[in-house]
C-alpha cells in the first residue's frame, strides 16, 4: 500500500499531477518535442505539465488549446455547409509533428453535455468531418507509433454536469479531489506508486494471455452476449512500448485489460451499465443486439437517434474493435461517482468498444498491413467509442478453443 | 467627422473591435475558414471576433493560443539545444490552410518585455527557429496572396509596461481605451468610419505615386539620410485587394502610406526616435549609419547586442524592406502614448523596416520572381522588423529622378 499523503495542498496534488502524467503517463524522452491540447478551462494544469515536460528536457511543449464558447458559436451562427469541414491542416501538422518525433498528451475534461441541445445531424457531421481529417494522426497513436498518454483536468461545465446538486465551487472541488483519488496522485511517491499499479495490471493480462480463451461469454441484467476473441489476440494493460521505443502509460487513469475481439463474432444482447456521453451528447439505456459481430438493432432512452448515426458512421462502426475487463471493486467504481468521460468511467466497469481496433492487441500487430489485420478479425472504422457494460450484477466466462467455459468473473469480480 | 458614441459600455466597444475586425479588417467571406492566433490573456476578444466571423458565414475558425509562461518556461527549463527548435509542423499546417483559402487574423498583445531578462543568444536563436518555420506560411501574407489582419487586445502585461505608476486595473482600462480610440471603434458607425478613413489613405498614396520619386531626403536630430526608393515602387496605404480576390485592411490601426526602398540605396545615419519592443526585449537609442543599403555600424542605449544578433540574421536583415510615412498629427501621436507594440507605434510616427520587402509595393510585384524583385532592388530576409525614426523634428524631401529635392513633410507634417 501506498502511503496516503494526505496533508499535500491543491497546487501540489496538481503539480503531483503533473509531474506524473510526464514521468510516468508519457515517459517524455530528454530532447523530445510534445504537443498537448487542453481546453481554456485547463490552464494551470497544462502549465503544470508543461514546466514539468521541460524539467525533463522536452524542447519544445506547444499545446492546442480549445474553447467551448466559440465551438458553440459555430452550432449557433456557421452556416450549415460548414458542419463538414474540420481543420485538416492542423490534424495534418500534428501528423507531421508525431513522425518527426514529437509525444502527444491530452488534457481531457471537456462538459460532456456541450452540444445536448444542438441539431443531432450537425453534431454528427461535425464530429465525422473532424474523424476523418484527424484518422491519418490517429492511425500512429492507435497503432502505438508513439508515446502518448491522456490525462484529465477538471472543468466547471463538467463539474456541474457530474454533481448537479452542489454550488459550482464545491462541485469543482469534489470532482478535482475524485481526479487526484482515482489518479493516485495522493500518495507521497506517486512514481512507485504508478509503476506497481502497472506492474499488477500486466501480470493479469499475462494470465489471460496464457488461457488463449476463443470467446467470451456474457451474462447479467439485459445481456446474454458471446465475444469471440480476434485471432492471435493479445491482452494488454497499463504501459506499452511505443514503436519509438518509449514506454507509456497512455490512459491516467487505467484499471483495464484490454484486446481485440474478432469483428465479426459478436452475438446476442447486450445492455449499457452506465450512460456515454459521446462529443457532448448524453446517451443513457443502451440496449443492442449483434449477428455475426454488427449490430443489427440499436436502442437508447435517450440520445438514441446519436447512436443511431454513430453506428452508420462507416462499415466498422457498428461492430466492436476493443473488449476490456475492469473488476467491479476498482478505485472508480469504488467512489461510486460516474463521471460522463470515458477515461473514468471505462475503467470503473467491463466494456467494449465500437469502431477502430488497436492493432498493438495483436501478436506483431503493429508488422502487418490492413489486410492481414482484417484477415485476423481486427476492426476498421473512424470511431473508436467505448461503453460500458460491466456492473455487479456481470458474470464472465472464458470460452477455451474446445469450447470449454471457465467462469473468469462473478458478479463483477475475478474469481 | 464620425459621430463619437460616448456612451458605450466596455462590452460594447470589445464587440465593435470584434465586428470591425472581421467585416472591415480581414473583409471575411461567407464560407471561408479562418486562423486566429491570440494570447491567453486575449480569450474576451477572440471570442468577439469569432462570434462575428461565424455571422459573417465563416465555415471554421481555429484559434491558436500563446501562453507567456509556458514561453518563460520554456527559457527557464529546457535544454541548451531546444532553442534551435521550432514548431515547423504547426506553421507548415498554417500555410496549408491559407493555400486551402483560410484568412488569417493575429490578435496582437503580448508583453513588451517578456523575454528580457533571458538569454539574448537562446531568444536570438529561438526568434531565428521561428522564422525559418514560418516563412513559407507569411510569404503568403507578405504577398498579399490571401486576405489578413492585425489588430490589439490589451493585456494585463503589456498595460503594466507601458503604464508602469498606475494600478494593474487602471493601467488595463487607459490600455483599452487607447485602443478603442486609435482603432476608431468609438463611434456609432465604426464600419463607415473606417471607409472613410482608408479612401483618404488611398488618396494620399495615389499622390505620391504621380510624383515617382527615386529618393526620399531624411533630416533631423541624429539624421541626415538618403533612401533610394526601388525601381516601379508602389506606394499603398490602407486596404488592399489580395490575391484571393478580398478587399482587407492588414493593420488596425493604420495610419501610413509605406513602399518598397531600394535594398542598395540607404546612405547616412539615422536615429530611432522611439524604443523598438522585438519579440519580448526591449531596444533602445538605435543609431545606425547605412552605405550602400547596407548597415555598417549599429548602437543602442539598451538591448544593443539583440539589435546584432538582428541585423546578422541573413544577408538582407541589415538592409530596408520598408519606407512608411506617418504624419505626427495621427491619432496615436497625439496620444502621446508609446505603445511598445509596433502596431501602434509604426503608426504613431515615419519609420522604416529591416528585412522582407513586401512585393505587392512594387507594380506587378506579385507576379514576379525573386531573382526580378531583387533585380528592383526588394530586400530578402527572414525578418521584417520596423523602427520608428519620425518626430516633430523630421523633415523630408523627395528626390526627383532628376535630383531636384521637393519638401514633403516639415517638422513631422505634410506640407
Amino acid at each position: 500500500m501506498a502511503t496516503l499523503a494526505q496533508e499535500l495542498t491543491f497546487e501540489q496534488k496538481l503539480d503531483q499531477l503533473g509531474r506524473v502524467a510526464i514521468e510516468v503517463g508519457l515517459g517524455l524522452k530528454a530532447g523530445q518535442e510534445l504537443v498537448m491540447t487542453a481546453s481554456l478551462d485547463a490552464v494551470p494544469l497544462a502549465r503544470r505539465i508543461t514546466e514539468h515536460a521541460y524539467r525533463v528536457g522536452a524542447s519544445l511543449v506547444t499545446t492546442l488549446y480549445s474553447d467551448d464558447e466559440a465551438t458553440l458559436m459555430r452550432f449557433h451562427h456557421a452556416p450549415d455547409d460548414a458542419f463538414d469541414r474540420a481543420a485538416g491542416w492542423l490534424y495534418d501538422g500534428m501528423g507531421a509533428a508525431f513522425k518527426s518525433g514529437a509525444a502527444r498528451l491530452a488534457i481531457t475534461g471537456g462538459n460532456p453535455l456541450l452540444l445536448s441541445n444542438e441539431d443531432p445531424a450537425k453534431v454528427s457531421r461535425a464530429n465525422q468531418a473532424v474523424s476523418k481529417a484527424y484518422r491519418p494522426a490517429l492511425e500512429l497513436i492507435t497503432r502505438h507509433e508513439i508515446n502518448w498518454t491522456i490525462v484529465a483536468g477538471a472543468t466547471p461545465a463538467w463539474a456541474a454536469a457530474m454533481f448537479p446538486s452542489d454550488t459550482a465551487d464545491v462541485a469543482l472541488s469534489k470532482l478535482w479531489e475524485a481526479i487526484f483519488a482515482t489518479t493516485r496522485i495522493n500518495v507521497d511517491d506517486p512514481v512507485s506508486n504508478w509503476k506497481a499499479h502497472d506492474a499488477e495490471l500486466h501480470k493479469r493480462a499475462a494470465y489471460m494471455n496464457d488461457k488463449r480463451y476463443a470467446a467470451l461469454q456474457y451474462r447479467g441484467p439485459g445481456t446474454d452476449f458471446r465475444l469471440g476473441l480476434s485471432d492471435d489476440h493479445l491482452w494488454l494493460g497499463g504501459g506499452t512500448t511505443a514503436g519509438n521505443g518509449l514506454y507509456c502509460i497512455p490512459n491516467m487513469p487505467t484499471e483495464e485489460i484490454f484486446t481485440t475481439p474478432h469483428k465479426d463474432r459478436a452475438e446476442g444482447t447486450v445492455t449499457a451499465t452506465k450512460p456515454l456521453s459521446y462529443q457532448g451528447t448524453m446517451i443513457e439505456g443502451i440496449h443492442v443486439r449483434f449477428e455475426r459481430g454488427r449490430i443489427v438493432e440499436a436502442h437508447a432512452s435517450r440520445g438514441e437517434e446519436v447512436l443511431q448515426k454513430l453506428i452508420a458512421t462507416d462499415d466498422g462502426a457498428g461492430r466492436l474493435g476493443e473488449v476490456a475487463l475492469v473488476p467491479h471493486s476498482s478505485p472508480i467504481a469504488s467512489s461510486g461517482i460516474t463521471f460522463f468521460n470515458t477515461l473514468f468511467d471505462e475503467n470503473a466497469a467491463s466494456h467494449i468498444a465500437l469502431g477502430q481496433a488497436y492493432s498493438s492487441c495483436l501478436r506483431n500487430g503493429d508488422k502487418l498491413t490492413k489486410e492481414e489485420l482484417a484477415a485476423r478479425g481486427a476492426n476498421e472504422s473512424l470511431i473508436h467509442v467505448d461503453w460500458m457494460i460491466g456492473s455487479d450484477n456481470l458474470d464472465i466466462d472464458g470460452i477455451t478453443a474446445s469450447g470449454i467455459a471457465e467462469p473468469r468473473m462473478r458478479r463483477g469480480e475475478w474469481v
